[in-house]
């Protein structure tokens, strides 16, 4: 698969793109916001693109042309505020969803978060954060692609061991390594038991590849 | 129809109670965040119930139970910044639409704002307002009530006129003032022709009644 990652120098973006760019089946092209970023990724033979998830949808539609899949990963990050968190991880992500529809790419998987689906456990001090979490992977929901939703816990710099514990809704909260994340999110690509589908994620005893087959 | 007014002390939500109280085609029950907003409406012989969209939803399905209709005319307002307005314009709206469906309400009229549906448009200084607004009316559209989407233009607190300018996608800008958004939405609720449907509403030359027939 040819895929699209959007977010591509985010901490988990850059672990999907490393991943994708040295996995045979795979070819990555990766959308960034800065010339500077693009010319780094270049220099390392990774196609890259620019585009702003701020701006114009048709940047976006044009990244996705002629790719088989988008990952989206992007996210504004826990310093920049209500404001910045809607325009980003909200309407950035729903403007990619109607880019992948126009660009006729059919596959999607959206790194969401732990809880973005239970309102009901919202962290109050990032509730602006889950809303925009929330809704934005229920517009994927009602979209015609062929969704997968990967809901980690929380984020380490933890190498990855390649173990997880997935499962639709767990009961109990957890933490995973992003590279974890990032393997869970390129196996999940080729995985037909993900299709359509939204899963919690956190460090657990079963290989990735086995968890996804047994969701 | 017995109606609900989500945001019954908002500037239209005033009017849309006034008017839905002096309706022999309806009765009106008006919900409110504070206790003393329902003793006064009580006391001018106003069915009153007390939720808050930002509390949980189960206050809000115990509101709609027994109405024909709900109608959604709250708001943050203007001066609460974005996170306020994702909790209350997006997540509040969503919690009631998702109320009314639990409840078993079938009718759904949503205050919304002229040019909520085109990202292009968007007033950069208010972005996160019209980002709640986008997707509280397209949360709306997915799911299965019978909606109707009333988009205002500017809005204005002169005496209304009555006579208004309607259509799917208007070219121009406008106003409005709020005793007519109010008109338009008490209309709404029993034309047939509004049904599943959205439009923008500015000052115009035609009465309510034919406009909506005419949409």
């Amino acid at each position: 698969m040819k895929v699209l990652v959007v977010g591509a120098n985010g901490q988990i973006g850059q672990h999907i793109v490393k991943q994708l760019n040295n996995n045979d089946d795979h070819t990555v092209r990766a959308m960034v916001r800065k010339e500077e970023q693009a010319e780094e990724l270049k220099k390392k033979g990774i196609d890259a693109v620019i585009a702003n998830l701020e701006g114009h949808k048709r940047s976006i539609v044009k990244a996705a042309k002629g790719c088989d899949a988008v990952v989206f990963s992007a996210g504004s990050g826990g310093k920049t505020g209500a404001e910045k968190t809607l325009l980003v991880d909200l309407d950035g992500a729903v403007k990619t969803i109607e880019a992948a529809e126009e660009a006729g790419v059919d596959r999607f998987v959206m790194v969401s978060a732990l809880q973005a689906n239970n309102r009901e456990n919202w962290n109050e001090k990032i509730r602006h954060y889950y809303v925009a979490k929330h809704y934005a992977d229920r517009m994927l929901e009602a979209s015609n692609l062929n969704y997968t939703i990967v809901r980690p816990g929380g984020l380490l710099n933890d190498a990855g061991t390649g173990n997880v514990h997935i499962a639709g809704n767990l009961d109990e909260r957890g933490s995973v390594p992003r590279e974890d994340v990032a393997r869970t999110v390129v196996a999940s690509l080729s995985e037909e038991n993900t299709h359509k589908r939204a899963f919690d994620l956190v460090s657990g005893d079963t290989a990735i590849a086995d968890a996804l087959k047994n969701l």
